[in-house]
């Protein structure tokens, strides 16, 4: 197609707003040009070879380090984009956090859309986002994501009521919950989960049940000796994710409590360590991997000027039970 | 700097070895102009543009799943090229090793060095590529890198030596080892380092302790288990990563050995899950985030222009004595 792969002034000029004497001037370097009108020319000259090439490029946010849970969504987009033939621009890292990307996003040289993943931003930032010519996808979103902004989740309300249903079932009341640091994930669906779970079985949560902290094995170890030292002892215990289950396990066993005989403790994500633990963990699997697929297949629809065929698109969670659950003792 | 911002038709011209009258023509869509010339001349275009506007972009290459290993590495590239104003073009994920991105690498548009984590590539074609004008760091080179070739790596075999003379000086001498795959990250060196402590201790490695498998929990929850069942059960496993050793606890309670007064279990790598586990994880640690910093410092040395001070930059890694080794039994 090498029609396809020409660039003209005449292009630029129409893409810019900057008549095509003026375009002309940058591109013959003369020197009565606005810095900023030399800048939004070449910006757009480049914009076009990269469509002309076929190499677009899209801008993955990840603001978090690249662990078992991050780290297997980033892959599997890497690996999705990749089938499309299009480049990932990656800024991740916890140092992330602390750049207003969303901001220069849409200035950035070259990138085509973007896929933001667990954006720390409020929905009114993606709604001003969504109002420039950048397509974007959400990954995981904080808080309900805006009606006509494409987002992809996992079900961890969801996925928080049937894992403490199946406590509710072998007969448990008091449940401690380990969650992330408030505000942290899909923390919120999953306590609402878990409280709404409770709730069916016409059981109060007790505030004195619940620890936020960060989501390692170290303060998982650390929240659950809290919560068994506590006078009036939970019989489960629901961590918000499989690291901090396995330091809760670890607190149970220093205490000479049995797991599941004496105490039932649960994980969520269902990554390679819940198999490995003894016992071995019940968990909540989370479709990671999928949710990174979808995202990609979200954004080529909106990069070919479709619309996607839904805009909110919430993957299923699965329980999953393995050894560390069982009867109330 | 207005100056430095100016892209003329001129160095266009000069960079690509095109008339002047030719670079004007594909400015202008002038019909007679070959295709690849044309290309030549927007790529030569962009690339002014991004020298300009001071944007450059590191390709990084990770062709593996981003766990919680190869997830930190890339994680700590990416803060620290941030850090620097460097963009990050990234490829992961396993499909990544199918691809030729050696041989393109060089003419990715607008890519002015690159980082290859644990490239599966041998050493020739790292060789061809220092060849090209592409300036790039190798991160846990395979294979020992080749002399000139800038490279970044955790001392595998001083820490498997360590870690092995620990067991020697507890009275093992019967250790089976779970490695990696064969082929596989600094497997070999590990090995060799394990090898060596073993000999400088008169005592020849048994063919039958050795197990290469995949680097995951089940994995090595199953070695594990064909080791411990073996006629001459080793006294302590050596598991070359930390979600190895998990597995191979787990195969050990399986069978009521104590660790570690039955039987001494140690891992590699030091994440998270090694401080959780019952008993903690006597480990090797690796010095993943540094390893990514120290790439980067080494990348921003050749961009600048500059040699880098040590072309073989070998990271200390360190033995950590937890619980889970103790005196032969």
């Amino acid at each position: 197609m090498p029609d396809s792969r020409r660039v003209t002034v005449r292009d630029i000029a129409a893409e810019t707003g900057v008549s095509i004497a003026t375009v002309s001037r940058v591109l013959n370097d003369h020197a009565n040009v606005a810095p900023r009108t030399r800048d939004l020319v070449l910006r757009a000259v480049e914009r076009s070879r990269l469509r002309a090439t076929g190499t677009r490029t899209v801008y993955v946010r990840c603001p978090y380090v690249l662990t078992d849970y991050f780290g297997l969504i980033v892959s599997s987009i890497a690996e999705a984009l990749k089938v499309h033939g299009l480049r990932l621009l990656l800024d991740a890292g916890e140092s992330a956090q602390h750049t207003d990307a969303l901001a220069t996003l849409p200035d950035e040289p070259g990138v085509s859309a973007a896929i933001l993943i667990l954006p720390p931003e409020d929905g009114d930032r993606l709604v001003a986002l969504s109002r420039t010519d950048l397509p974007f996808v959400v990954v995981d979103p904080r808080t309900p994501p805006p009606p006509h902004i494409a987002a992809v989740s996992a079900a961890h309300f969801a996925g928080a009521l049937a894992l403490t249903r199946h406590l509710v079932e072998l007969g448990h009341r008091a449940i401690g919950v380990v969650a992330g640091p408030e505000e942290w994930l899909a923390g919120d669906a999953r306590l609402a989960g878990h409280r709404a779970a409770l709730s069916q079985a016409g059981v109060l949560p007790m505030p004195h049940h619940l620890r936020h902290i960060e989501p390692t094995a170290a303060a998982g170890h650390r929240a659950a000796a809290e919560l068994l030292d506590h006078p009036q002892r939970p019989t489960a215990l629901v961590c918000f994710n499989d690291k901090l289950a396995v330091g809760a396990l670890r607190a149970a066993r220093e205490r000479g409590l049995r797991v599941p005989e004496d105490l039932s403790v649960a994980g969520f994500d269902d990554i390679d360590l819940s198999r490995a633990t003894t016992p071995t963990l019940t968990t909540v699997r989370q479709p990671l991997e999928e949710m990174g697929r979808i995202a990609v297949t979200q954004l080529m629809r909106v990069l070919d000027g479709h619309r996607p065929e839904a805009l909110h698109i919430e993957l299923a969670t699965t329980l999953v039970v393995r050894e560390s659950t069982g009867p109330v003792p």
